[in-house]
């Protein structure tokens, strides 16, 4: 297969600058548990994708899709106990206060309706995220990417920094002066938003800052923001799109960071490819939210979503995944210190389960993000086998969030890799 | 199975007010070709829904899933022949000028598309719509559906009339007089765009303006309008979500309409149930969009789509459905104007291959709506083992657009049980 002119094909039928992966791109044709394969035959371990989360092509999410795609597959304005048993199962996952769900296709949708749903309760307008966010691709969601670049193109939003302990605002702050520290910027943003009489609707953050970089958050920060953001009016919306379902080693990153959201928005894993996603809040909020919006979503709530999001959750449960992201995740993390100990340009090792950032550094002294040198490593990994990729707000962090089903072999077969890389590129230790 | 238990327990899990057919709900289980069953085993002839083009659970398409499914699925920043395929097949039905596509997963994200791209590529902000129209449910989007409501609200959306001939804005103007008058309309949001310095982007119409009412659009209008809209510096966004895929006998509502956009966005048929959405446009449109935006959509354009999409295409083309349509519509209309001469209330009857409108009212004379008439006809035609809905921007229109494999058979099934319908609500003939 030649890849350069597939690739013309592609930018002929879909456009030039459509994203894609590697200086040279790979050309994928199979999928089976941790496993991809391209179109010569060769395997790569998949470190990347956290969507398929019980494996591609897990058997039991393909047999629950395929038997109610022959059985039924129609909208939500017929009666149908699917959906209200995936709900009631995905529910009872949840922290007990978010007592209702509302489903959609994907993540920019979940992010849509929490803020159409933030507003349609408190009757506020301004929304507070973080100046490195993520949260998807509508008009209305990449205002959060965009407000910190254009504060006065998004003037209902207000980008604070987000909350960190490596490139901190105070490198001589305790854990506890910082989580005050980055608390005084939401205040500071709340109190903005006041003065420009811009009624305050919430603030939105995933609940572990995936793409800000999964910094380590000064403890006490996210209750203490949910806590200030309540006071004054608003809403608490956790983004679980990339923290949720036991990807941190518990089920959702509201629990990791330790405060309860009146909001979460869930995605990518949550039909491991179907396209589901969803959103669960106080009862008071999905009502306000759908008498202000009569919301329907043609594809959603339908049977079909109901049958493969419950069949990842069958698969999460009886194979106890969320303890081999517990034992794997802390495995790999134990590995990863002790060669942080030899590597220079592993300035910082952070992680929560299976979801693992190393920020890449030209040097431990100055913290100078290396993209150069981080992406010479993720094109080097794949030539051994192993699919990972870039990310964080200076794109610098090394990414790996495998399937949930990554065993410790598989751990140990990129630490033998991983660790050859860094001796060709660095040295011996 | 207890209704009203199943009721309480949706509105507990998904909360209140969230939208339901009928008066008594129903239960529904399986389905299969143009048959929907409820948990009472109570067999439904389907003529409300148009996602399930090619007939409920249709075997070449579930299996084309299933297959998909256990092979690959995974986003589209690896390489894969199988969008590209599907790409270049459906680029191939549509206008040559439309040659590249973009994917995403649902109506309302091909529209926030479609709105971006128009932006991106014009530099302008202002957009055109109908003041009875639905393109999705986004903050966005919705502002098309919300600005004849409040334009203040809206500044950069322009709502005009939409062009009709039962109801238009002068009865006794000829059909040429009436493209004229709802061309003015066009005019005056441009030019009130442009007083208001609010560069136009463009203007945006369902092809055949389904959720208007399926209004008999004088002749010209659709292409006056979008040449008027290209002079102005926008470019012309046809939304085929309802109108496409063979709906109105050929391929495209702007076939049907005799014009050609610059951007179309489609939905619904499009994967039969599997959320699969996605705009085509002229190269340039496309690569602006790319270039300004970097949109990826995690689910869009994957292995799935692609074999899904394709298999709806297979079944289409294999099929001759397109012929379907056409002589089970025009026989349908046939009998329709015939009964449409005996009963009072079918005040005007409207169609476009298999999406037929049938305007209520209470009088001919007066026109007015009779929204209870429409639906007491359909609850009661419900109850004979027949579902469709009503619409319209009076909500009065019977709104009737079966799968679109739906039968000479069929449609007489439907011919007997809708006389006997108007007979007992109406009296004989």
């Amino acid at each position: 297969m030649d890849i350069k002119a597939l690739i013309q094909r592609r930018e002929r039928l879909l456009g030039t600058q459509m994203p894609l992966f590697y200086e040279e791109p790979i050309h994928i044709i199979r999928g089976e548990g941790v496993n991809l394969f391209d179109a010569d035959g060769k395997q790569y371990v998949d470190m990347y994708n956290n969507v398929p989360c019980v494996g591609h092509a897990n058997p039991r999410v393909v047999n629950a899709m395929q038997t109610q795609a022959a059985t039924l597959n129609v909208h939500s304005r017929y009666l149908h106990e699917g959906i209200l048993d995936y709900a009631e199962r995905l529910l009872g996952l949840h922290a007990e206060s978010l007592s209702r769900a509302v489903f959609c296709c994907t993540g920019t949708e979940a992010s849509e309706i929490a803020l159409r749903m933030a507003r349609a309760a408190t009757g506020g307008r301004g929304i507070i995220c973080t100046d490195a966010t993520y949260h998807g691709n509508s008009t209305e969601v990449v205002r959060l990417s965009a407000a910190s670049r254009d504060p006065e193109g998004n003037p209902e939003i207000r980008a604070i920094p987000y909350p960190q302990q490596y490139r901190s605002l105070d490198s001589n702050a305790s854990e506890a002066e910082l989580c005050a520290l980055y608390l005084a910027n939401v205040r500071a943003a709340i109190d903005d938003l006041a003065a420009n009489n811009i009624p305050l609707a919430g603030m939105m953050v995933c609940s572990l800052m995936v793409n800000e970089g999964l910094p380590d958050i000064p403890a006490g920060f996210m209750a203490g923001a949910a806590e200030m953001v309540r006071v004054a009016g608003g809403v608490f919306i956790a983004d679980e799109v990339q923290a949720g379902f036991c990807r941190s080693g518990r089920w959702w990153g509201y629990e990791e960071s330790d405060f309860v959201p009146d909001i979460a928005i869930m995605g990518k894993p949550m039909g491991a490819g179907l396209p589901l996603a969803g959103v669960v809040a106080r009862d008071e909020l999905v009502d306000a939210f759908r008498k202000k919006t009569r919301y329907f979503n043609t594809f959603a709530s339908s049977p079909l979503q109901a049958a493969v999001g419950m069949a990842v959750l069958d698969v999460i449960e009886d194979d106890d995944v969320r303890s081999n992201v517990n034992s794997v995740g802390n495995y790999l993390r134990a590995a990863l210190d002790q060669l942080q100990t030899d590597y220079e340009p592993m300035g910082d090792v952070r992680s929560h389960g299976l979801s693992i950032a190393i920020d890449w550094v030209t040097d431990r002294e100055s913290k100078a993000p290396d993209t150069e040198g981080v992406n010479r490593v993720i094109n080097r990994l794949k030539e051994k086998g192993f699919l990972m990729g870039s990310g964080g707000s200076l794109r610098n962090a090394l990414k790996i969030r495998p399937p949930l089903i990554f065993s410790r072999e598989n751990a140990d077969a990129f630490l033998t890799a991983f660790r050859e890389t860094l001796q060709e590129f660095y040295g011996s230790a």
